[in-house]
């Protein structure tokens, strides 16, 4: 069939909205009709060739939400007219990973998804003939896509898809990280490192478990009063501390962080982000995504006296399980998703939404079908 | 009253053998003669100035075992006859840390314990009327000495104090770093770097929780007999690897480990005792102390991908309740104290005792009085 959709052609260019074709799904796989889609930094970051992992030319797009429209043989889970939320990390719940309740990173199509591919190695996009590489398994800036029934988080109908499309990434990454990564108890003093649509969102899943001092760092002003909408007590610039940001951080927890999040990507700040937790127990989560071969650092005392450090992806969240849950808290007003959503624009301005992102104007922009 | 000690008078210099002034016990402290002290990297760590908080002239020594023979005013939890472990870290029951169920690192008396003095202030130990200075708050390198209340374990009578000295540090320190730390389950499998008076407790602490492959690293060949007695199932010397030790390790766990901890205090051991781990759920922990100023450095990914890094300190032990029960285990025979101790010698003998630490020659050599 036809669909329409922003192809990233090459690393560096713009996105180019093309008419492209995608086949039926296979085995196991399910054709949805998105119907919204958010616009990532991880998309900017893959489309500027900054990702060793890019592969081109390919349909970007993780961040949607949409409805069933065809299952391909074997699929068991979901039928016509379900509405759902695609996992750039899927749920089997029978690999290694899945079976462990440590962690949620199922790894069951893990090889071909790195590589643009559906699990039977195969794409179902192409252009004039040629095949267009999936990405993250989603490829959610085009109107139809396929994915496998793993990857695919069934919710409840009446959640409006242009703001739970946002639960396929950003809100999940930040209310999960407190919720699942960290499990941060009521009471906790609690530091975010970045103030964009993750750590805005670990801001809300901290206030939403009932933390005490929920502390917002960020070098850019106008973050304070989003912040405060959600939920932070207190926020700091660090271009306006004196002195050196880690002992003011200390100082104003009293004796430092139970729990810290990097939400930028820049190894100082996880340093920082680490050194500001309290001895004895603090624990820092790191949730930004770093430069290709940066790395963290500091003394191992700061471990030794009872410092923990950790990171997560999704929000330690399981898909198929978690995203539901928290589309059900967003329904139900336990978290704001509406206020982060700040444009909304047609797929012929992705771009200019994209634009609106580097240019820090948005926290979200979300494509609507 | 005059007692006999092993004095540090200066960095770098031998223990000398003095008769010293030991003042008796103030309020909430505690007078005990000092039955057995086991000798420990720490001691010579200090001793040899390498510590930028060592402080001289002191009496050194933190892994005794003896009997109580008076208190101060103020003691309700210890009596004359009573056997004791010294702790250098106290059990105060009452501060911040200790109501905290996630650290041991009790903080009540740790300012003074720093600076060698008792908790007001002054010093115990004098030699020729000039103040000798605590460590660790323990000073175990003296036939007596006096201890705050909270920093003594009350232990069994039926106890050796030749053997169970060494739970007031070392055996702590290995085995609770599986239990306390860790918390180690069965059929996790564990690598363990540096197979010392340290790491040979990690093995057993690991065979004691069920861990199912037990990996020992060390560069000695001759440890591989004294580990395979304490539980390990697999001897790795670096040296003997071809290629990388990292892949090495994950490829004989079955893609990493689910625990590691690093016996060494090697920050490039430590990256490596990190990196060995498992995806998705591996955690690893830094016991060993690294050279002042060193860092430990790793990517981000690493932790992104699901490992954790962690340290522990007398691994994680609450002294007064936690060291009781070790005692009680190695009494049970389910720890092995006494093939770790492979040297005994009176306290003048106690700088030959150091020769053969340094030059490998002994697990732990422990002076009995």
């Amino acid at each position: 069939m036809d669909v329409r959709a922003a192809v990233a052609l090459q690393a560096g260019k713009p996105l180019s909205i093309e008419t492209v074709q995608l086949d039926g799904p296979r085995q196991g796989e399910v054709l949805v009709e998105m119907k919204a889609t958010g616009l990532c930094h991880t998309d900017a970051f893959t489309l500027s060739g900054a990702d060793p992992e890019g592969i081109f030319p390919a349909i970007l797009g993780h961040e949607g939400a949409g409805v069933v429209v065809d299952v391909g043989p074997g699929v068991s889970s979901l039928k016509k007219g379900d509405h759902v939320i695609p996992l750039y990390t899927p749920e089997c719940r029978e690999c290694e990973y899945c079976l462990n309740p440590k962690t949620n990173l199922c790894q069951a199509i893990r090889e071909t998804q790195g590589k643009g591919l559906m699990p039977d190695g195969t794409s179902r996009f192409s252009l004039n003939g040629d095949p267009l590489f999936h990405y993250m398994g989603c490829s959610t800036f085009a109107n139809y896509s396929v994915l496998p029934e793993i990857a695919l988080a069934k919710i409840r109908e009446d959640a409006p898809f242009d703001k739970v499309c946002y639960i396929g990434c950003g809100v999940t990454t930040g209310v999960g990280a407190v919720v699942n990564t960290a499990k941060v108890e009521p009471g906790s003093n609690v530091v975010v490192f970045g103030l964009g649509g993750i750590g805005l969102n670990v801001l809300q899943g901290a206030r939403m478990v009932g933390a005490d001092k929920i502390i917002g760092v960020d070098l850019n002003n106008d973050r304070k009063a989003i912040g405060e909408k959600f939920g932070m007590t207190h926020f700091v610039n660090p271009n306006e501390v004196e002195g050196d940001l880690v002992p003011y951080l200390v100082d104003l927890t009293g004796g430092g962080a139970d729990y810290s999040f990097e939400c930028i990507g820049n190894v100082n700040v996880m340093r920082q982000a680490l050194e500001c937790c309290h001895k004895g127990w603090g624990e820092s989560v790191i949730i930004g995504v770093a430069g290709a071969g940066q790395e963290i650092a500091t003394r191992p005392f700061q471990l030794v006296t009872g410092r923990s450090w950790r990171g997560t992806a999704f929000g330690g969240a399981r898909g198929r399980t978690d995203v539901p849950r928290i589309v059900d808290w967003y329904m139900d007003g336990k978290i704001n998703i509406d206020d982060l959503i700040t444009h909304t624009m047609p797929l012929e301005d992705i771009n200019k939404g994209f634009d609106l992102m580097h240019g820090g104007e948005s926290i979200r922009g979300v494509v609507v079908y």
